[in-house]
């Protein structure tokens, strides 16, 4: 159960953060973060988060990570749904929380929140196609990173500041892309929302960030060295 | 008396570092540093004194965060009053200083110097209940990174990176709704400088940050792995 | 062969990681992340691979790497080839992702990609001469950090912070001038995609960045403590 | 003679890293670095050495930073000379190579380099008293943040991260006031090469910096714990 409401709050905070980071200061006039600040916010949830119930939960945060983890045989099946669940209700929660902010703004109108969106809906316009494959190679690699920096050979510690900073390079290669999910969760938190478009394209954020995920679990397990933690 | 001095010197620097790189930086011709740069140097200020006198006074820097960290029972009751005094005074010390450099500059008006506000002085124009809902939630993470990330479980070391980098993503999201305290030595400081309007809006930035520390400490104490440190 | 698919996933990553950030959200209107989001995300690149495959490879993902630690007495002359070979061969694979993904934008043109250049093809028109200095001087102090920040005295855990972060510094200098290549594999991976202009100059960042590896490698091994690992 | 060593190379690449972020990329037409991008650089100029250099010579880089570890009980008098030397013409190479590489663009003028100044030779305009508030305020806070890094109750190993991020954000801070010293090697390095005003400036560069230097070492000894290094 401790395990679950850390989860949640971790989610919430990813998205909150996240998300929240781009609806409320991405575009503010002359001074606004851009997709830089965006980019360091993303990281920097799951940057702090790992650090602080990373020895609670593990930090998952993403159903793609905990599938991930489990394809790489780090995490057991039987706790699968219930973090996604957990992670999915948290991300909605923390969408939740940044409605209630950034509609304290006077002429505020929602648009497209923070939603994943490809073609039309692509921030630069990029096609489905190029979507797929944005978000299969950037949860693979995000995915890669994780089991490595994990692994009870890697520097003691600083899995986090990998992982968390790894998440924020995601960010900055393909946020024109597909706005960047990696994570389904987070995709959810937003389409649920936006309603509409957002969710008719929701299925390919579900399906990329876990195809991603589950080779990664796979090719890392032939590669890494063979004493796993 | 040397925690005290360290908390007052702590202190001086997160308000000459954060706000005087709001006050000096931020809107420079072109090539200003912007949220972004306020964001980073805000966390900055925090990072650089963990490492540097954590180790003293354990370095709260922050009414806040005294509060929180003695709802979670790890500060004590009798300490927290001359910690208290202690940020304020440095606080303000720091706002001089910052003062004293700012106006240096020919044609300098002070403006709103790095005071935090809502609705009518909300950077961009939040109503008051946005402004609440964000200093609270703000906070109420802030403390659940420094309670975990100084838990005994947590990677050793590390802590100050986490929580000095948690300023800084508080920042990226929240600098356009109050232009983030999670602070009351940090708002008293600029408010003492600007009175006024300022001085008639501080009760919400010592309001929020606690309401959201003492909820912090309590959820955690709840959430947390047995062994504390 | 473990070794060789971490320095081919690794290079892969390098190369799609970092020349992805330029062509896909450089110059993004308003938002985009500019040189400084380009240098952050070359560096973050190596920073998380050498968390994920530093165990595995040692992560070099560099011919120039590889050969300064060949010189500096730290890597295998019998294992340079092979090295060199996946990275060119990672290289151009994630050039090859890359190029997938930046065409599914409809209008997309290639253009000079991220490929590196000098004189009429530097992006701010700097000389041979100009270049050649850069492109040995940026690769001599690498090689230093690396050869510093992983010596048994350095402190343990934290050299993948110390070379991710030298790089993005490098790239922060010397974007204007050259492009930044200080890898000769980033600049074949490029090269091979752009043709023309981009082969006829690729010669300079083959040879400038292995003179100053080797430098590197030949006056660290004068200026370090005794002790080696 | 391996510290000197290591003391010229580092304060060649403090200088060729900052002032040639500042003099090549950050007023790049559109996609510029910026303050904050040079704020980085030299940041991360010092946090590179520290872990490749660090366990040779220290890595003070800086005459300011000698003698406040001097002042501070922690560095022997009679190597202050060497090191002072050192680092001095260190710096003025290294601005040597950034004038080599910053000539070979067509059209390039020195005007001021990255030199430092107060009143019409400061970025922003700001006065004397300004600048040298300023310059004795930052270098003061620099030494506190070195002294209290490394002091042996300080965490192992993330000294150079604190000690080098604390250098960027006195950047972030300081930039528009004097173009930030805190550093007389560095700001001699720039002058010898401008001549004109920036020498008759340049004694501020040397006093303010060994002021603040020299009160922190006082106050830090008054301040920590018993237990030294």
């Amino acid at each position: 159960m401790k395990k679950l409401i850390a989860e949640f709050i971790g989610t919430l905070w990813l998205v909150l953060g996240g998300c929240g980071s781009a609806v409320l200061a991405a575009a503010y006039p002359d001074l606004g973060i851009g997709f830089l600040g965006v980019a360091l916010a993303f990281g920097l949830t799951v940057l702090t988060m790992v650090y602080a119930i990373g020895h609670i939960s593990g930090c998952h945060l993403n159903p793609a990570v905990s599938i991930g983890l489990w394809a790489g045989g780090r995490f057991d099946k039987k706790e699968l749904l219930p973090y996604i669940a957990a992670q999915v209700l948290g991300g909605i929660t923390g969408a939740g929380i940044l409605y209630l902010i950034a509609s304290g703004k006077p002429g505020f109108e929602m648009g497209g929140f923070a939603a994943n969106g490809y073609a039309e809906h692509s921030p630069g316009g990029y096609s489905m196609l190029a979507a797929l494959v944005s978000e299969i190679v950037m949860t693979f690699m995000f995915l890669l990173i994780i089991l490595g920096a994990t692994h009870s050979k890697a520097p003691k510690g600083l899995a986090g500041l990998a992982i968390g900073l790894g998440l924020t390079l995601i960010h900055l290669i393909s946020i024109p892309v597909t706005n960047t999910s990696v994570n389904p969760a987070r995709s959810t938190s937003q389409a649920f929302f936006v309603g509409d478009w957002a969710i008719d394209q929701l299925w390919l954020f579900w399906l990329a960030p876990i195809v991603g995920a589950i080779l990664a679990g796979i090719i890392y397990k032939y590669m890494s060295p063979e004493t796993e933690e």
